[in-house]
């Protein structure tokens, strides 16, 4: 299901890209085109990578972006914008190009993930709804990789929902939770919109509901002899939880041939408990009896359990997911890399106060550099189509440390963008969401270092630029110097 | 702009409150009520308060939710809910009541804020988007409240949405920053929902688009002679882009009687650079001059900024605001208080393995206690109904010392409940946007001390408990020890 089935969305934008949009419309400017470039600066979390995600739902707000005669009556009420303006946004449609990344390219700071090529109007005009869904979707997808990648086999459910940040960041965060390889969500909006698969059981209302808890499981297991996960912490897990779990799975399922699914744990020393627990179920012959442990768990607290020989199956994942609590903040941009007026193309370059903030300009590729083995070594920034031959020794430069000679030897380049919008209509069909975690999953265990994804000081990926680019940005950052 | 007429939003839910519904409906208990509080534990930042926000969302909700075709196709795809409960989702609608403090509220931790009284089935049911919308907007309108305050009177702009979390957390952000006094949105699609004033101006990329900085500012300056502001920090702030600005104003402003609005600084040392801004425009007669400063700030940037003798008239206001980064998880939870089974009402407790986690059992009403200068001394939780007569000294118990002797004199209360839904139907009309945000405004300047609104250690708020209503809940917690 389409956003645009849900609601219509093109209203997602911050005013001055409108002002802007209006003085381009009103100036000499309305048929200059413009290649806007969407990178980020900084992993989440001090980690290795991210994941790029949100792709999908970016194409279809390209494809659907309209505008609704309340919502141009909306704008004249501002008087700020031209009548024959909101007469252009009455019959607006995007008409421009967009390549990217496919969605769940394992990505890197400083390179361009996403590249709009469009008239300035209509380039400007898509901006924030782009980096809304890109930084939302790609900041999840990587927290959920990350407490994936610590839970190490386990299972891990999205439990996130009520503390989201409203009903778009519940749902979409689920989608991009997916791709970063949490195996369910509890949401049921995300599993009807996007097929993931749904999981949940009961709450300790449920457990108070009843007079006491052996009821209240016997009850449960009655309903959902095939699915029943018991919360055994209401009133206390050793001497009353569990004891109840057991009596009730051997009233009420073992008579129907049937085994308890598992108990979940969502208070107290979880590392602690689920070994007692683990130890009273396979008493009792209950060694399939999965335990689940739930409150506040993120990568870090995981890993901690684990050190310390928790017995746990799967982890339920809420509001440190959801938010991306430890870096709730995906900072990617939406910069001008150069502009085309009378089809004369020229590179633009935002000098800025802080060095960080210098973009990288004009238009350019980014390849992605294999190794013989198969991994990973570094991504390289070219001119946009410039002759990238690997056949024999490469040499390039690490603008880190641009005094040291370098070359790729016996190794092999992809292009990693793709076309995906041509004259505002999407090029290539969506890839589904299983295939794009697949793609994820397939990075991390051929292409990615280990040392990249480890969680402490990991490896920095370098992003390398040929020769002839480097020189050129150096040539364009010297002369915008004091414009 | 209901959120229905946007979109159906039923789906908003945990699936465990679907097979709790299911299993509710298919026992005895069906026609069970219970009571359920939403409370939550922790200020946000350590604060003294928090601010209650989203409850015209959660009434929009209550009143609309139902289930489509395609959402009772998805239910039973899923293999877990019986047919006729299925046939009752068909025609479903909430049959309950809620009460609620007004929005816009100051709250505190431990306190129910919300209370629904309804069926277990359709109690359960609505817990989810009930906490989600709460948790949301009560987090982003404490957050803005905080920044707002740091900024001591000067503006603060919502620059959030592109590193929101997705588009809700946008729109539903900038209404609960709104509550919390920031003064407008960049984000059109909440100016248009909500009528919250809208501002925004230029990017770097209509710097960058024209050939020169002094070029881009005219152009923009003939366009919007009455709101211009020139973003002055594309190439380098005090060499080109004030000299700029004022060669701009004077060339296209000043012949037609108008003036520069403001210029913004996003990058750089923002204290250095707006003193020596300042220094530069006032010399040129430009004292009207606005200096808007923007780039990662919250209310501790902006306290050391205005330490520092910063000349900054207004802040923009983005990611750290609209993921409220520092704590960016509003734990709002709802729990059981009580069930009525054939009529009679028995309250219920969870005792949990976290002390914080104990809940308070029954039902319940809470009032603010204010003294003869109109100051909010404590809050006070009573058994529902009791009578507080504070005509004379009345005598309460601060549960965190129970064993002081304490009373209230010279001091009035106010019951802070209203009933909100009856019968699934709102009893009263929504308050507009601006009173509640007024609402907000006028009990931090009349009824809330200082030292609860101070960032550092704040002083904390009582939450006391009438004698009748401690004792008890004592003697549930200790009937309850070992359930």
């Amino acid at each position: 299901m389409s956003q645009f089935e849900v609601r219509n969305i093109s209203m997602m934008m911050d005013l001055y890209e409108m002002t802007m949009a209006n003085g381009y419309f009103e100036d000499s400017s309305a048929d200059d085109w413009g290649t806007f470039e969407v990178f980020y600066r900084k992993n989440p979390d001090s980690g290795g990578f991210a994941i790029f995600a949100g792709l999908e739902q970016v194409v279809e707000y390209i494809e659907g972006v309209h505008f609704e005669e309340d919502d141009i009556e909306y704008f004249r009420s501002l008087h700020l914008f031209s009548e024959p303006f909101l007469e252009f946004l009455r019959g607006y449609h995007f008409r421009g190009d967009i390549s990217a990344f496919p969605e769940g390219t394992i990505m890197y700071p400083n390179e361009p993930v996403l590249i709009v090529h469009a008239p300035l109007i209509d380039a400007q005009l898509v901006e924030t709804a782009i980096l809304t869904q890109i930084n939302h979707q790609s900041l999840i997808a990587t927290k959920a990789q990350r407490i994936v990648r610590a839970a190490k086999g386990r299972g891990v459910l999205d439990f996130g929902a009520r503390r989201s940040h409203n009903i778009d960041a519940a749902v979409y965060g689920a989608r991009a939770a997916y791709i970063g390889g949490v195996d369910s969500t509890a949401t049921v909006m995300a599993g009807k919109q996007f097929g993931i698969p749904v999981s949940g059981t009961m709450a300790h209302s449920w457990v108070m509901c009843y007079g006491d808890e052996y009821t209240a499981f016997c009850r449960y297991a009655e309903q959902y002899p095939d699915s029943a996960q018991f919360l055994v912490d209401t009133y206390d897990v050793l001497h009353s939880g569990v004891p109840n779990a057991i009596r009730a799975a051997r009233a009420v399922l073992n008579p129907k041939g049937k085994r308890l699914k598992g108990v979940r744990l969502d208070s107290g020393d979880l590392a602690y408990l689920s070994k007692k627990v683990r130890r009273m179920l396979d008493a009792e012959g209950m060694e399939d009896c999965m335990i689940i442990a739930s409150n506040s768990l993120d990568e870090s607290t995981i890993t901690s359990l684990l050190e310390q020989g928790g017995c746990i199956d799967a982890f339920g994942v809420g509001e440190r997911l959801i938010t991306a609590k430890s870096d709730p903040v995906f900072g990617a941009v939406y910069k001008l890399a150069a502009v085309e007026q009378n089809g004369v193309c020229t590179p633009r370059i935002k000098v800025s106060e802080n060095i960080e903030k210098i973009t990288n300009p004009g238009k350019k590729d980014v390849y992605r550099i294999y190794d013989d083995t198969g991994h990973a070594v570094a991504d390289l920034l070219t001119a946009g189509g410039e002759a990238v031959d690997l056949s024999k020794e490469y040499p390039y430069i690490d603008p880190q440390k641009p005094w040291k000679k370098r070359s790729f030897t016996n190794c092999r380049a992809k292009k990693l963008h793709r076309e995906v919008i041509r004259n505002g209509k999407r090029v290539a069909p969506f890839r589904s969401l299983e295939s794009i975690r697949a793609y994820v999953k397939e990075q991390l265990e051929t292409e990615i270092w280990e040392e990249e994804q480890r969680f402490v000081n990991p490896h920095r990926h370098y992003l390398d630029m040929s020769i002839g680019y480097y020189h050129a940005r150096e040539e364009l950052l010297d002369k915008n110097q004091w414009k």
